[in-house]
């Protein structure tokens, strides 16, 4: 679907670097799949173990954020790509920002993991952290899907899940503050399960994000100022306009 | 200190597009700073009128966030910035997205500070909100401070701040945790200044994002793998290297 078709380019240096750096980044993309799928398992299994490892490896995306900022810098700097070659850069500047903030939630997630291991566990095993975790992963699996096909019909598809993990968060909170009420003995640890909803929540957000960058990329236009919500379903994506003043 | 000189450029035009979008950054941080005034005097002083007003024009900064984007996207793809010009272009990008979050923080405290002033008020006032609030708003003074003048020793300075605030939130968040478990009617409540408390945390940490923006442009040095806070004041600035791999 993409405009760009990259066996065009003269330079096949320019070509490879391209490839590079979107294959660096859907790499990342993956690093924080697993980061997250960890966090939960962590979480929900009481495994103090991967919740550590998870803390610790957040450093190596921050690492990789930097490295591909540099790279995509490079690369502007040397080629100045123009037209869909450079919104690809912009679109993989754009998402290592929200990748890495990804990746510190991820950490936020393993560090209250490591915590709530320590507490007895509720009867319910956290049913609906469990459910709100499962719905921001297949957010994520389905976000990352669509950058990797650059496929904006898909983006907007995985965007829309938002709402629900949205409602779920919404729903978490209001539950925790009613049993904190009826027991305060467990405020503390009903605040550590509305911090945890509070990450997968803004995990939501920046996958969210993630999708605005694909459509970007691939249509060339920026839908931040657009709700994905407001978009009727039945209009094409080719017709998607760019609303805000210019 | 900036190494580029805008009147170095050959074609005028070139100058006027980095010093437009220069300048738009810099309105867009100026709306930050009001918007962030105005939060902290709702909150305070508990005005719903201008609680609301902040709510609503947070949807301003957006647009501008959209529109910034778009002009340094036609910078890079008509002028094709090299050096310090380019590292120019690319710091706007980044600060944008970190000035636009920081306003989502503000129109969450204009929310909060709307529902709040329906409440009895505590007889401190929310003494310790209104001091966190107020090191956040010396922060994002000195850090716009420092973007305006493109001065690095000025950004670490205001970065290092950051270390206050996030000492100030947990304070907050202990001292709120415990007023519930003493009086678990004021749960919603406390939870309320948690979420306030939460919210200038992370526009302390968009603030740190946009010191190192700074250092970034200036020194072309991206820092934000190496902890500000490690950074011994005295090395000069001049020195300080890329410690990641490459």
């Amino acid at each position: 679907m993409i405009t760009s078709d990259f066996s065009q380019h003269i330079s096949r240096q320019f070509n490879t670097d391209l490839e590079h750096v979107l294959q660096r980044a859907l790499a990342m993309g993956s690093l924080i799949e697993q980061q997250l799928n960890s966090a939960v398992s962590a979480l929900l299994e009481g495994d103090t173990q991967l919740a550590k490892r998870v803390v610790l490896s957040n450093r190596l995306v921050n690492q990789i954020e930097v490295i591909l900022n540099e790279e995509c810098a490079r690369i502007l700097a040397m080629r100045a790509p123009a037209a869909s070659d450079l919104r690809l850069v912009l679109a993989i500047i754009k998402a290592s920002t929200d990748l890495e903030r990804m990746g510190d939630e991820c950490e936020k997630i393993g560090r209250i993991a490591s915590r709530l291991t320590t507490q007895e566990r509720p009867v319910d095993k956290y049913r609906q952290l469990k459910q709100l975790g499962e719905n921001v992963q297949s957010m994520v699996n389905e976000t990352l899907d669509a950058f990797a096909r650059l496929d904006s019909s898909a983006a907007i598809k995985a965007a829309r899940r938002d709402h629900l993990v949205e409602q779920e968060y919404e729903a978490i909170q209001r539950q925790s503050i009613t049993l904190m009420m009826e027991d305060p003995r467990t405020i503390r640890q009903f605040l550590d399960v509305m911090w945890v909803a509070r990450a997968f929540e803004r995990i939501g957000d920046h996958s969210k994000n993630l999708c605005e960058h694909v459509v970007f990329l691939v249509q060339g236009t920026d839908i931040r100022d657009q709700l994905i919500e407001d978009i009727d379903p039945a209009i094409p994506i080719e017709q998607l306009g760019n609303t805000h003043p210019s």
